[in-house]
């Protein structure tokens, strides 16, 4: 297969991409009433993108950018978070979440690195949520499509966010907005990697890369491709079934919690209103 | 108004509601691959009955329960919650969210107690969903309908979880379940509360009590009533446009994410499935 001609059916127009999201998150962090948003800046590029488009949405004064570093995590996803705030010209707030994971932690000393991992991520959600608390800021997202689909983020943790401007980006349609919009090259350029434990990357995790993913996930999810158009396009079965067991099984993480009913009427089954209701 | 009267249309037939949220609890448990849940114990009511129904459906070798105490908990709290563990025959654990919380807080000293509490529910939260994948055990819900619809919950705190049996319960039907299930008296006669600082009862944070507002929430929500109907049942004005307000105004927190679309087919929008498409 020729992944780069397949790669062209996600190719943005750059400009007008960038444009309809700016006004999306214009148009819902006012009418949810706010002006000021806040974005956990992992060193990484999605959350890089996230700033960019919120700082040309709203202006570096009503942006709130944090970083929340373990002490395992790489010296240079600071810099990296760093560096993105110093080119839009926004302050860095730093917390450490060591103490709070340590302290959790010190009574099973056992626990592997993915329950480790999951537990820094929902640290990171809580202190987002405490700053859009005292900020009166509302919490933007940084997963992108690839991951969302791949359920490869963590439940009420990274996944968790008011509104969610990457939400329907492909990881490679995130880089090429990234690269359009001028991200540092050492941020382009590095390995996507959730920094949760020492050498991980996304695509060691995964198993493949997102290149080839996302181009599978645009067929079988926004082209509604079959099994067999999809292997007609030179995927490998077993590919094309690991990646399709894995958006089915991550169902769940993008699903609210299921209430048992009784009555007539039940939140999320037909007590059913726009988010914006209270507009 | 006759509130006794006006509350006679939420009773329950006890033994039938009991035994269909069991049902649905086994149902929703196994269709997600699971055979145990893990729920933690404030001390309160509404964690007691979710422990209650949980044992009755899947026994007491299935069901792992846990207290988290902040230093400032009332200690009845966790006398509660240990009598609950005791009736059902099984294990309480305790995890002290203390230091947790006091290292986070340490480096702002003004949060106020809002603040502080959220940290507090979405700490516990974090520890469910860290038991939850270190025992293979679902994490089940204890927010009941009135808070849900009222907002009076902690987004991505107490109001996460896989499966809520309680979700479609007003507290009123909560506090009939319990005593018909016989749950300890001095946990049914105290007043409701989040226990997150000193003195804080739910029906002085609310400033109405559960009897009158489960009555509006009826008439509201199952029923579909107008104000003008509403009105004529006996409320005061201020009273029907307070709980409207609260009801609209909370409607985010029973919502996923929004995502800025830009694509064809997007999560939560058009890309739509049930939670259990896996199966």
């Amino acid at each position: 297969m020729d992944i780069d001609e397949l790669l062209g059916a996600l190719s943005l127009q750059e400009d007008r991409t960038v444009e309809v999201l700016c006004r999306g998150l214009q148009y819902e962090v006012l009418r949810a009433g706010f002006s000021k948003v806040v974005i956990g800046l992992s060193g990484g590029l999605d959350s890089a993108l996230s700033a960019y488009l919120a700082r040309r949405s709203f202006g570096p004064e009503n942006l709130i950018l944090v970083s929340m570093p373990y002490r395992s995590s790489r010296p240079d996803s600071l810099a990296h978070a760093q560096l993105v705030a110093d080119r839009l010209g926004c302050e860095l707030r730093i917390h450490e979440i060591s103490q709070q994971i340590d302290a959790y932690f010190a009574r099973d000393s056992r626990a592997d690195r993915i329950r480790r991992g999951n537990k820094m991520a929902r640290e990171r959600m809580s202190i987002l949520y405490d700053l859009s608390m005292a900020e009166k800021a509302l919490v933007l997202g940084t997963s992108n499509k690839s991951e969302l689909l791949l359920g490869y983020s963590t439940l009420f943790g990274d996944s968790a966010s008011a509104v969610n401007p990457l939400g329907d980006l492909y990881k490679t349609q995130v880089r090429q907005l990234a690269r359009h919009l001028e991200i540092p090259r050492d941020i382009l350029d590095k390995p996507p990697s959730a920094d949760l434990w020492e050498g991980q990357t996304d695509e060691s995790d995964l198993g493949f890369s997102y290149e080839h993913v996302d181009v599978l996930l645009y067929h079988l999810v926004d082209r509604r491709q079959r099994r067999r158009q999809l292997l007609s396009l030179g995927f490998e079965p077993e590919f094309v079934d690991r990646v399709r067991t894995l958006v089915r099984a991550s169902q769940y993480k993008r699903k609210l919690p299921v209430i048992i009913k009784i009555s007539g009427r039940t939140v999320d089954k037909d007590f059913l209103y726009p988010r914006d209701w209270s507009g």
